[in-house]
């Protein structure tokens, strides 16, 4: 399916198409949108401060639990991560795909699809976006945060054709212009192939990111375990029995290096096992051995 | 008045500022802001959309009538162009002046002053900021858009201490987070004094495109007036008797010159004599010639 360009809205990294989208769907009278009960609370906030309220979908090994959507979870929207979890890291599974993209039709809802990592999959081709199967129920959500720079602050919206002249319009008396520099060197970048370069130079360079922090970890902490490593910047690392997280961070922090728990991420009444959310995104590359070590230390019983 | 860096929130453009500062006024209570009866009906816009209602304050050579505030006008907030009205281009004058810094600190509400040409006053020195005689009062709103670019979607709002906290919270929580680059790059120019020297350079520039201007609409349509031109980037454009503003503007549209009538920039009930708004900084530079000789036949009588 072929994106129409009338269809794209550029803004200010995800987190400000998350807001302007909430916003337009609350005017249209949405009340609630379901959202994946492990994810980031920045992007709750932003949807509860548009006066939408939120419903936790669970989530498992085959990613969020959309059979709920119109059974015992009502809402006009649903916000997911379908080609990998944050942070737990499945991918939602294809029959899923189907039900919520039926739900969506069957109710007049719209399913927010935020393929905030979709480039980096490291174990086989990208998984498709769900906004190609239903272009008119589905609002794909891309970042540049990833690929280039969080500091960017670019980000871009497929929009149902339904959804564009009232998206449009909230941006306009949000007051909300992305800069015109910024979408014009995108734009460069696409055209010209660069941006597709640099998405592989920096999937080669993350999955390489990975595999040191994997291999790092099994020689000095072996009693952890890593999961949701098959795409994306983060790593779930599931701590030996009988410590905490709040004990690892300390750790952690005593060493210098920032990390947070699983509980940050965990809506209320959907608590797991402790477990550690490792993005190796983000240090330096100088930095990344020192910061690994760090990682390895404070997870080591022995020290 | 020293400005503290920690009270200076930078976001994207003046109406973006503008959206987060209404939003911040309205969750803590305000229900009305006061604006001048003739301005941007994007701001306007804005404004309405976070919930605040509107209430029109009169304007004449003095500035905005902000001795109906507290008298005739209730109202928590006001939005002014002190010191240079947009678009009739009056100077808000001392006496007034103290009147609002007044009104505010007896009564506990927040002038929001749009400083959106500040630097380029032609006559004078720039007129100073109302910010620095009440700084726990006054939000001072500036911009890029005018000395560097309007496509950079750079502002930046000097906030009362009291309203940081709060108007972080609703930038944060609106997912509004401006590109590092740009302030980076900002702060370079101010630093480096590179900003500086670009003001310096535009002020003169724009200051020819006016006095260009007014040679000639002087020379090829003499019955036409033109007031509001000590400072700024626009000019009114006073019609000849008889014409219409969308006589004039529809003359203009068939030469190819895209203009506005002041009917555009003002509230219901206030309307004047018919004018043209003539932004003089738009046009790109190889452009102005032809651009001039389109308004002034589109004015010429004689065409």
């Amino acid at each position: 399916v072929a994106v129409r360009p009338e269809n794209v809205l550029v803004c200010g990294g995800f987190s400000s198409g998350l807001q302007l989208l909430s916003t337009a769907l609350r005017r249209r009278g949405a009340t609630t949108m379901a959202v994946e009960a492990y994810g980031l609370r920045l992007h709750r906030d932003i949807i509860e401060a548009t006066g939408l309220a939120l419903v936790d979908l669970p989530v498992d090994d085959r990613g969020a639990a959309v059979d709920r959507l119109g059974d015992t979870v009502e809402a006009q929207a649903a916000l997911l991560t379908p080609a990998h979890q944050f942070p737990l890291g499945a991918v939602l599974d294809p029959a899923r795909r189907r039900r919520v993209v039926a739900w969506a039709a069957d109710t007049g809802s719209i399913v927010v699809e935020d393929d905030y990592d979709g480039e980096f999959r490291y174990d086989r081709q990208a998984v498709g976006a769900m906004q190609s199967i239903a272009p008119d129920r589905v609002v794909y959500a891309g970042t540049a945060s990833k690929s280039l720079a969080p500091g960017l602050r670019l980000g871009w919206l497929v929009l149902p054709e339904e959804l564009v002249d009232e998206v449009v319009e909230v941006r306009r008396c949000h007051g909300r212009f992305p800069s015109t520099l910024d979408q014009i060197t995108l734009a460069e970048l696409i055209v010209g192939g660069a941006f597709d370069r640099q998405v592989r130079k920096a999937r080669l360079a993350y999955r390489r990111r990975r595999d040191r922090m994997v291999a790092e970890l099994a020689r000095r902490a072996p009693d952890v375990t890593i999961s949701g490593i098959a795409a994306g910047l983060h790593a779930l690392v599931h701590m030996p029995d009988g410590h905490t997280e709040g004990e690892i961070i300390e750790r952690a922090g005593a060493r210098g290096l920032a990390v947070q728990g699983l509980r940050d991420f965990t809506a209320r009444g959907f608590e797991r096992a402790p477990a550690l959310v490792v993005g190796f995104g983000t240090p330096p590359e100088h930095a990344y051995s020192a910061a690994l070590a760090r990682l390895a230390a404070a997870l080591d019983r022995s020290e």
